[in-house]
């Protein structure tokens, strides 16, 4: 049985070196920010300007591996079933909903729901790094302008990723309207040694 | 007269809020790459991810905004004579060299000039986020695909920033052979209230 990240929440776990993580779309159309932390040394953290450099791409999908800040890798894309995922961009935060989605009141976010899932590992706010964003739909045009388009995900959907160290995992079932077609759905995880 | 930063080296300084930074390329063909940090606060520094979404646009230049991770305003680009700059790759670091180039004797690094001109303030290694790398030339294919060009600025091109809040400025003449077609040139900045 998958664990169960519920509609605009998160959730933080430990994922040993060589253990998988398979995070699921259960029914299309949704995202999954994730960040990493050494679980040795929390300093240590996915990072996408390190990432981009080594694989040489923008897309990051089956075959890549995230790196840290410390160039290390801390995991491989072992399987991407969906084949398209976003490093571009920040999890979304309340000024996110403040800012572009013009939105007053309050407003469930990835960022908050990292970082009050991580709390328990002593991750603080400031801590967030730009996620890896599974199932994320962020396209670009040659004059590099983005827009965030509706994944194309399908139910069922998965990334199947490798830990390459200890690493503290945060995850969440995205919050953003833009990111998921509009309407917030759950993501699914699982974990194999 | 400009500041001179040397080749292979790097600078770190204080810039007041509206003070304005010109960073100017006076030979042609070489990057600065660029870290911000709020001076009140040093864990709130320039974001790649931040800017990214909030710009909606890879390529960053006159008229936008350069974000922190608080989704705070840190600068503006008032004038960028040569238009094209990279938000996406960690700045060149021992290990850049030691993966992607197989050096593997010491080689001279952005991240390293900017960490050690960066510790008078208390910042360390870990602290240094995806720079903001001023005329490096970072093209993307529609597959996602990246490649590391020759800049196109000439000598005498620069950018015109300013400041909105008070800043600590990292700054640096890049060491990577790539980013600026195998000759190592120094950069030069100015400092304008």
């Amino acid at each position: 049985m998958p664990e169960i990240i519920e509609k605009q929440t998160g959730k933080a776990f430990r994922l040993k070196k060589g253990q998988k993580l398979k995070v699921i779309d259960p029914q299309g159309e949704q995202v999954s920010d994730m960040v990493l932390f050494n679980a040795e040394d929390k300093r240590e953290k996915i990072s996408s300007g390190k990432t981009l450099d080594f694989e040489e791409s923008i897309l990051i999908s089956q075959g890549n591996f995230l790196w840290s800040n410390r160039s290390n890798k801390m995991m491989e894309i072992l399987k991407d079933t969906n084949g398209r995922n976003d490093f571009l961009l920040a999890p979304c935060s309340p000024e996110t909903f403040r800012i572009m989605y013009k939105n007053t009141e309050y407003h469930p976010s990835c960022f908050e729901n990292l970082y009050t899932s991580l709390e328990k590992f002593g991750i603080e706010p400031d801590d967030i790094p730009t996620a890896f964003n599974i199932f994320m739909n962020v396209q670009f045009r040659p004059d590099g302008k983005l827009s965030v388009d509706p994944p194309m995900s399908k139910a069922g959907d998965y990334v199947l990723f490798e830990a390459k160290m200890d690493l503290i995992v945060g995850l969440t079932a995205c919050s953003a309207e833009d990111s998921n077609n509009g309407s917030f759905k759950p993501i699914h995880f699982e974990i194999a040694d």
